[in-house]
Order: structure tokens, then C-alpha cells, then sequence
């Protein structure tokens, strides 16, 4: 039986996850970061007061039907245009939400139409009801600086020392918050630290609910430190931001390419605090770059979870 | 056995010739006019050097499947954004149209995946494969000028002596000549009558096939003179405009309502020096309003073309 997975994130990190997961189940979820700022995201959300759209199309786009019908919806919701016009490098997909929007004044029936359009193997939500900012205390040298918005947190070079939502406590997205209670698995990561991944313990219901859930969760570690929210941090720091934000959240397994650690050691033990096993597995893609490879990546799902069935006794060992 | 038959025309006009002949035939296309240069085609147009969408994707939403998912994605590409920024007024159809074409580099192939979205009965081709303008010689008052664009001569009230389209000899859809040989019936207009439904016959490729097809001709006339372009002319002036441009050209049968038609006789003669019957039937919703009712004039053009399979001994008279 195939089991029930939500993924949590945003951008290219949750895509990568979620063309990963799409390969081992059809009850997959995605539950997405909405504070993007920046981009034809930004655009629309200042032109038309709506939740920042790019993300959830990515997602969308990571799940939609391997036919030349699904890939060809899924080509035309990632073009872009380009112009010296107005139009310029608004994704058409970006577009086709908003409009979805307004036309049926709901956003989780704008993005289920979308599924279908695209005949996608599972489902998209925000992660809240309403555009976030993200706000960041951050250290950069000795100077402590409040950074406002997800693009400058994303690409200031310094340490984040604190995250926050503005709103501080938004609405959550009910049928999200449905999906974590209701799922087996939750996946957090990979993606951009603090920008795409911590954001969703920030949202009140969410995190009660990642708390409160029976789902078992897994961490997954990203391949490079090259993003500059988090220049200069170990794998065992990432963790450990995790737990300075959601002190009490378990967390069963945490996924790494053993490429991407440079302390093992350290990883494991700050693992260890959070109560999770760590499983090391190649999932980069063959060309040495910073990706994860979707075959690789659904191979270490399983393993991941296939291990836990063992210990639930669901399989014999 | 269903007719097959060829709409030609833009804008509303073409939209309610394809509401009520979708309701009687499975085989059918729609030619349509692209020299639009105003509203949200002509800022594309302008934008992306494209052929202007607006007419097409009218003509797609008028074929839409009658299910919630065919009238899902007619409404929203139908749809216009309202904002105070540069995406007010955009019609969402007309994004997808033109991001399909700049995606598939296919104008036909791009049509008809919309018409895929749409379920549609039936198919929409461009007359021509370039963007076009309209330029008309006008007699205002007594005075004669030249007046360039068709959202000008569309509103410019004044007695259109000479239609002409820039480029002067533009290049068929080579889709929309086959269809035109290939049909039994062809219909034009109704429809804003030297914007929308003469154009074509400026079109050398599309002119010659109009000539040279064995399939019959109906003209579907006009139920109000309120537009500029048109104001003054009687119906049998309608007939004569179509005869000053093409001359050569027969028509089979001409459509009318009688309460759309000041001077039956004129209008008999003048449909009798094109080769015509006119055929007089209610047409216009029951408000009285200058709009086509889809079912009655669907009853209408089944009586028109059934009189004609009598003619050609295909059933018994």
C-alpha cells in the first residue's frame, strides 16, 4: 500500500522532493511556503493583493502526468514571457492560478483545478491563507540587522539568528493542516533553509499539527551550502537552526548524501537530539552538481520508510 | 449525416454564428479574422509581435464543451485581470493563446490545444498566418479619408468606399483553405461588417478558395446598424459592399430577420444579383435585444442548408 506523504517547502528544493516522492506514491501532498516576494511572483502579489503563485506552480509543475498532455500543460505553466514589455518574465502558469482565483474565489479549488489540468499524481496546497513576509534577524560580521522579505533573507550572506512571519500568526490552510494529521510521512526539506523550510513551523496550526501528528518525519538535508541565507553552516547546523524554531518537534529520520557532510559525527549526534536515525544514501545527480537526482532521491524514500515499517512491525525483519 | 461547414467572421458577430452551428453539426471551423488592434490583442500585439488573440479565443469559448470542466476553462479564458498595474484588462485566454504559440512555434497546433483544453466542437484557424491592419477608404460627410486600424474603422461613422488590408497580399492559414474547399457549407458574419466579416475577402488565398470551393454560401445578415462603421446602410447595402469587393462571388443563401430589415424587396433583388435566396426567420433573442438567440438561429440554418439538400436530390422533395 502506498503510503500517505505530505512534503513540506518551496521552490526548487520542494520540486525535488516531490518528483522523488511521485515516484513511490499516489497520495502525495505538497504543502507550500506562500511568502515569495520577488520575481512575477512578487509582481502579482503587489499588483493584484494575492498569495505569491511560484512556488505552488512549481510544485504543481514537479507533479504533473508523464504524457505529452501533461508535459505540455506543464511547459506552458513554466514559460515565460519575454518582452520589453510588461509581460516580462511572468510565468504563464503564475497567471493561470491568479486567474483561477478570482474566477472561483477559492484558493484551494483554483490549485485543484490546476491538478487536473495537469492530470497531477497528487495535490498542491499553501501552506497559509494569506501572502507572508519573512522577517530575519540576522547577523552579518558582528552587525545584527532585521532583514525584511523573503528575497533579502534568501540572499543576504550572513547568520540567521531568529526567523519570524508577518503576519505573525497567519491562518493556516485547513486541508493542509488536514493532509499533516492525516499523513504518514512528512518531508521537510530540502530547499532554502530558512526561506522555504522553517517557514511552515512558523504558522501556528501548522506547527501544532506537525506536532501533534502520528506521521513520522523525515528531514531532508540539502546538497550545498551555496545559497547565502546559509553560507558557512554545517549539515548539523541546519538541524539545529530546526530545533531552536520547533524545540519539541521530533523527528524520526534525517536523509543525507554522505557527499554533502562534512562532519558526520556531529550530524548524527545533533540528530540524535532532535530523535532521529540519520540514513546516508548518494542521491546527487551523476554530474557531481548540487541537485538531487529523482531516482536516487525515491530509492532513499523507500529505504527510509521501509525501515520504519520494520520497526512498526508491519513487515517482518 | 452532419454538414460541414466553415464560420468565417471575428469578434461577437463569429461567436454567435458558432453558438448556434455547434448545436447542429459536429464538423466545423472557424475562420477568423486577425487584424484586431485594440484592447488587450493590440497591447500583445504591440508587446510580442504576435497575431493579435482576442477574435480566437472568442471563437474557442463559443465552442466549449457544455460540462463544468469545458465551462470551467471557457470562464477562464474569458476571464480579464482588473488592476491599476499593466496586466488590467488582459484577457487570460489571450496570454494562453500566445504563450501556446510562442511555446509550440505552431499557430494551428497552438489553436488546437486550447481547443483540447476546451473539449471543443469543432476547430479555430487564423485567415491569415501574419498579423494584419485594415486601412479603409471613408466618406465622412463629404469629406474622404483614409482610416488605418480596425478598432478605428470599426468606431470611425462616416461610408466605407474601399476596404484594404496591410500587408496588401498576405499569406493564408494554408488550414483554413482546405477547410474552406473541403466544406459544404461556408457562412459569413453576422458580424461588424467591414472589421470582421469582409477581411477575408481580401485575403488572395482565401478569396480564390471562397471562388473556386463547390460548397454553398449563406450570409447570415446583421440584426442592428448601430455600429459606425456601418451606420446609415440598409441590409441590401450589406449585400452590395460584399458585392463591390468580390464581385465573382455567389451566394447561395442570405439569412435575415425581418425585423432587422427595412426594404424587403431591395434586399430580395440585391441577394438575387449575388445568386441568393433569402430566407427570412426570427432570429433575435426573445428581449428584442440586436443579439442572435443560439437555438433559433441553430433552427434557422438547419432550414437553410435542408432546403438546399432538396435542390441537389439528396432527399426527396
Amino acid at each position: 500500500m502506498h503510503p500517505s506523504v505530505v512534503a513540506l517547502g518551496g521552490g526548487h528544493g520542494l520540486a525535488a522532493s516531490l518528483s522523488a516522492l511521485r515516484l513511490m506514491t499516489e497520495h502525495l501532498t505538497a504543502v507550500v511556503t506562500v511568502a515569495d516576494d520577488g520575481g512575477s511572483s512578487g509582481r502579482l502579489r503587489q499588483e493584484l493583493d494575492v498569495l505569491p503563485p511560484g512556488d505552488l506552480r512549481m510544485a504543481l509543475a514537479a507533479l504533473c502526468d508523464d504524457s505529452e498532455w501533461g508535459r505540455t500543460w506543464r511547459d506552458l505553466l513554466q514559460h515565460r514571457f519575454s518582452s520589453q514589455g510588461s509581460l516580462n518574465n511572468h510565468a504563464v502558469g503564475n497567471l493561470l492560478i491568479v486567474a483561477l482565483w478570482e474566477l472561483l474565489d477559492d484558493k484551494v479549488s483554483g490549485l485543484d483545478w490546476v491538478g487536473r489540468l495537469l492530470r497531477s499524481r497528487g495535490r498542491v496546497l499553501p501552506m497559509a491563507a494569506v501572502p507572508l513576509e519573512i522577517e530575519a534577524d540576522m547577523l552579518v560580521g558582528d552587525q545584527q540587522f532585521t532583514v525584511h522579505g523573503q528575497s533579502l533573507v534568501a540572499s543576504t550572506a550572513g547568520h540567521v539568528e531568529q526567523l519570524r512571519l508577518v503576519p505573525h500568526n497567519p491562518p493556516a490552510c485547513p486541508e493542509a493542516v488536514e493532509a499533516i494529521m492525516d499523513a504518514d510521512w512528512i518531508v521537510l526539506g530540502p530547499g532554502s533553509w530558512f526561506s522555504s523550510v522553517m517557514p511552515h513551523l512558523l504558522v501556528p496550526e501548522i506547527s501544532h499539527a506537525l506536532h501533534d501528528t502520528s506521521a513520522r518525519k523525515c528531514v531532508t538535508m540539502n546538497l550545498g551550502t551555496s545559497v547565502s541565507e546559509t553560507l558557512g553552516m554545517s549539515a548539523a547546523d541546519h538541524l539545529s537552526a530546526l530545533r531552536r524554531h520547533a524545540p519539541n518537534l521530533r523527528i524520526d529520520a534525517v536523509l543525507a548524501d554522505p557527499s554533502s557532510v562534512d562532519d558526520t559525527d556531529l550530524l548524527v549526534d545533533e540528530a540524535g537530539r532532535l530523535g532521529a536515525r540519520v540514513l546516508f544514501r548518494q542521491v546527487r545527480v551523476g554530474d557531481g552538481t548540487a541537485r538531487h537526482d529523482s531516482l536516487r532521491l525515491a530509492a532513499a524514500y523507500r529505504d527510509v520508510f521501509d525501515d520504519f515499517l520494520g520497526d512498526v512491525g508491519l513487515i517482518s525483519s
